[in-house]
């Protein structure tokens, strides 16, 4: 957990690669030695979080293009450097695709709802900055309502057990400067209740080829507690953030966490909150159906 | 919130006023006098918890003896007896009442269900022996289950903010060596989905005449969630919850607590949990709508 955010790891990942390559002094062997060292060293990568499709995704793409590299020269160097300027580009377009979805995603709200001047959102868990290689998906949603002027509110759950939405969300939306409130993940049907909410948006971690979509725990609820208020429920993702290989939610294996996140504050690290001897349940993410996401009927 | 539960509130405060009454030695003054002291000391306490229906209720019951007291006698501490022994009985009382919606709750789900053997049971926030005189109203229930043989196995949830769930409830259920295991809020839907539960059953404060319950944050959710899944959703409450006074749930007031409470530990106590400078909506209860509770449909 110390690199979060499915799109985070997986620049993370190509990254550290990269400096590692970039830091060879001798290489001693052939470009196409080159190439399956880095082909293993990725494959390594990918088996440390194997759910983790944009790693996967990230890791394909990789391996492709220091594998084409090998074929065109003898150099070994020249393999290491095609991966690190890949691995750049891929940081540049992890960026750009966030802006991107952002704009899209303001704009896309912006024509749905025409007589809304202003629009109040509710995201769950931490989509941003520290999520992503930068901007953000579901966080760069509001980032782009609000530098549009269009945003009254921005309101982050805690999302306990690992409090992501009142560290991290609530970090990156005081940082910059945008009107927002933190509820308990408790309060979000009462909020949805007062009316006080145009849309839900949230990350994905990953979606299916149906639609179904995997996140951060408490987000199946969240959409079908809008679904009864009549308030549309968006995912913001990027294409590498679909498994193909998936074809519903069914087929995604939920990872389960240690009940110290439930036992312990800061998620597992912190001051006992919890009776001791009590058996805990620690699911990370859920599975919300497609037919609970607007815009996902079909 | 060093008594806490609406319940044990109002026997809490009956019986503080009883032992202040025990220890006079020399009450200067008519029986009449002693009703008016008794009457006066009650309505300061009603003031401290207005929404508290329980307290008023049994505030108003006291008065009512202590003055029918007074008006047979001239003797002062014949009415302060009256009022004690009138206390004493409320706890015991309230009690036997417990126990009783223990039983027939316990009796009206195995009625319900002839073919489920063993019954799995999700409670929010705490409704047992520390929220009540003892044995507890929804918590009361799972402990007739238990008590019968037919719990399979008792969920609670975390009840942020104040954790009410993981320290109460789950101290309870390891107490009573009751089958049980803690969840955070946010997985409630989750273990629906997986068809893990029969019930979910919770407390009430109040409930309003057309049968909307206010009740902790997050009630209001697990009840869409419920209904969303079939699953039974039920309120344990004595009929001293029950405000005849309120036509809906509209007209229940929601305390809105701290902000402490979501930015540190135990409910504002310990550790910071948030990022500094974010603002918070912090409802204490949410109000869930009669047609969402199994049996409460008209």
């Amino acid at each position: 957990m110390v690199v979060r955010g499915a799109p985070a790891i997986a620049i993370a990942a190509a990254l550290s690669l990269a400096v590692e390559v970039a830091n060879f002094k001798d290489f001693n062997g052939t470009s196409e030695e080159a190439a399956s060292f880095i082909e293993l060293k990725l494959e390594y990568l990918v088996s440390s979080r194997p759910t983790a499709v944009n790693l996967s995704d990230a890791a394909k793409k990789l391996i492709e293009i220091t594998s084409n590299a090998a074929s065109t020269t003898i150099m070994p160097e020249s393999v290491f450097q095609a991966y690190i300027e890949a691995a750049e580009i891929m940081l540049d377009d992890d960026v750009a695709s966030n802006k991107a979805i952002g704009s899209y995603g303001s704009r896309f709200l912006q024509d749905q709802r025409k007589i809304v001047p202003r629009f109040s959102v509710l995201t769950h868990c931490n989509t941003g900055s520290l999520a992503t290689a930068g901007y953000g998906t579901a966080l760069g949603v509001i980032r782009a309502l609000h530098a549009e002027g269009v945003l009254e509110r921005a309101y982050c759950t805690e999302t306990r057990p690992f409090n992501q939405g009142s560290w991290l969300t609530a970090f990156e939306l005081v940082h910059d400067k945008i009107p927002a409130t933190l509820i308990a993940d408790s309060a979000a049907a009462a909020l949805m209740k007062e009316s006080r909410l145009s849309a839900v948006i949230v990350g994905a971690d990953p979606v299916a080829a149906n639609g179904d979509t995997a996140n951060k725990i408490r987000t199946y609820s969240l959409a079908v507690c809008a679904m009864h208020h009549h308030i549309p429920f968006y995912i913001a993702a990027s294409l590498s953030s679909i498994d193909l290989s998936l074809s519903s939610g069914e087929e995604i294996v939920i990872e389960e966490r240690s009940s110290k996140e439930l036992l312990h504050s800061r998620g597992g690290l912190g001051e006992q909150v919890a009776a001791s001897g009590i058996l805990v349940w620690n699911p990370a993410f859920d599975v919300t159906p497609a037919y609970l996401i607007t815009g996902c009927h079909y």
